[in-house]
């Protein structure tokens, strides 16, 4: 493998899941592609989706009243291509067109019907995440953008991590495809970015999961995403102690003495531009911010409350570590809104600039033929 | 004792201890004095303070140029009055005058240098206190607020708690003098106000501080607090769970199911406009605030970033749980600016108008004579 910064002529699509059919997964695409959004990309927008359940929601979206004009849009199927020949077959027919988006057709096992969880279509939600892998990873697509899925309806159908474990998310999906050992949570808006050393741990495991491996490889996998997929040659990345007011030099807890503080001066010993721990409720105030990139916070209630107060519906989730581009909505399936309207398309938006920024900026792995 | 709203003709003081004398407690008195502003208020100001000390630190800011024109007040010895004398003494001869503040002279046992720390002056700041506590108690003034003290200089001079333990704070020392089992820091700004289970403690030492008995108090401390001392009848309030997602069901954590959610039904089922524990990172935004007097947190970190990050120079620190009303200012004593200039007394400013409001909005307790 040899790198290259990313050449901004070269346009490789940013692929889309929607996810869940029964959800709004598919309803975001058909409101963005309506309001002609999806076209502000320099890129082509592929959406892994049940073609006919796609042009369903459309006409359910529109008999609602949401949709005013149905957006178009050009089907492929999927199954039946190899990656290479599907690109070239889609950027041969696809050129001298100006739909909304490119529909790569993974056929759902059951009928859809909005907000009704099917388990017989799990398979296909799956399915969606495997091409997404496998289209990231050959560089096929230069994103993954990925919609809402409904967790406990792949866990009842059985669906398995690639692991043998059941179930639990896509972020772990995608670590176990890529073969990473770890990955970081990421979240951003236009107010900050934050990165999280623990995510979903009950409180009391916390203080555990705080290991110096744990907060060095953390930090390690920020730093290199920061400078591969953002471009920031230096970047600036500010960190919270584990305790209030940073430990108070050992008064309110020793962990920042013994555990982090030792792991971040090695980074700053080797001219990284990192703090040692702040007290998280100096940090996240404009002076602190102003000169930062981003935050690693220990834990998530240290780090997302104060992130989402600034702008709920504009937040964006990023897996860090994979070795692909990977957004995600900040959102769940929201049934009750799935085909009827009242469904927010702004996280998924988000998503799609995010990742196509990312795109831009990103050191691309051009593979040895 | 009955109780009565209070009267808006009667107008009692605000009682400002300015604290550690080598600090910038005295200078952002003079600066608000200098703008005029503590003259907003319709209640006499009164500061406690050493006379001489807070001459020579008018003069250090002329000279630094800090202060354009000095600001006059009027000078009462305390130590050989009794309040009630005091009190009509100070009314009588104030009533005439418009000097910017009363200052209460409470004299330091060495000469104070700016932004040098001496023992010696401990026992000083520690009469501020008593002072405050008592002319509070008796309803002499209707509000203490206090500027910043150096705990570590009380605590070398020796200086002890009414329970004969260590000086440990402001906090501490009000409501052991008032024989407070338990009080509830909160901290307040424009953007929102949030109430604390558990305040200065290691991350791992929360799990077990979070015990029913502690939600109750702190519950009860809060609503009791909005109606008598900030006019609230029906006071809506949201709590955020102990774990991340409030727990998810039991998936994260069980305290919110065995221990929160049913200390918190007691209060639903008594009529009180309370949430059940709720997701502290979809708590924080706007569309739970707009529609929420008071959050309380199960912690630090948990509530204070998000609290300070959408203000931290006009945020207040309130004791409730207190007989009197109580607010601070949230910062040190910033030894290397007293004297010089570059203190800002935005703090000072909110905590009095804080303490004004609550004031004008509480139900006082008339002694029976």
């Amino acid at each position: 493998m040899k790198k290259k910064h990313n050449d901004s002529q070269e346009k490789r699509p940013l692929l889309l899941t929607t996810g869940e059919p029964a959800g709004i997964g598919m309803d975001v695409v058909l409101l963005l592609a309506a309001e002609n959004k999806l076209q502000d990309f320099l890129r082509p927008i592929w959406v892994t989706a049940d073609a006919n359940a796609m042009e369903k929601r459309a006409d359910a979206l529109i008999a609602a009243g949401v949709l005013k004009i149905c957006p178009t849009w050009q089907t492929f199927d999927i199954d039946d291509l190899k990656e290479e020949a599907l690109t070239k077959q889609i950027s041969q027919q696809s050129t001298d067109t100006d739909q909304a988006f490119v529909l790569l057709n993974i056929p759902c096992d059951a009928p859809v019907t909005s907000g009704q969880i099917n388990i017989d279509n799990s398979a296909m939600v799956a399915k969606q995440l495997e091409i997404a892998h496998k289209l990231a990873t050959n560089q096929t697509v230069a994103a993954i953008v990925t919609g809402p899925l409904q967790k406990s309806a792949l866990i009842d159908a059985g669906i398995k991590l690639p692991d043998g474990t059941m179930f639990s998310g896509h972020t772990e999906f995608f670590m176990q495809q890529s073969g990473c050992e770890k990955v970081v949570m990421m979240l951003a808006n236009q107010a900050m970015k934050v990165a999280l050393v623990t995510t979903h741990l009950p409180l009391k495991d916390i203080p555990a999961a705080i290991t110096a491996e744990n907060v060095r490889q953390t930090v390690q996998i920020v730093i290199d995403d920061l400078r591969e997929k953002f471009g920031l040659t230096q970047p600036r990345i500010l960190v919270c102690g584990l305790n209030p007011h940073a430990g108070e030099g050992g008064h309110l807890g020793s962990e920042e003495i013994e555990i982090i503080n030792p792991v971040l001066r090695e980074f700053i010993n080797a001219g990284v531009d990192i703090s040692e721990a702040m007290p998280a409720d100096t940090l996240f105030t404009s002076r602190h911010l102003a000169n930062c990139d981003t935050v690693i916070a220990m834990y998530h209630d240290q780090g997302l409350p104060v992130l989402k107060s600034h702008g709920f519906g504009d937040t964006v989730n990023l897996t860090l570590g994979l070795p692909y581009i990977r957004t995600s909505v900040d959102h769940g399936t929201a049934l009750d809104l799935a085909g009827r309207g009242g469904a927010s398309a702004t996280s998924l938006y988000q998503a799609l600039i995010m990742a196509n920024e990312m795109a831009d900026r990103s050191i691309v792995n051009i593979p040895l033929a």
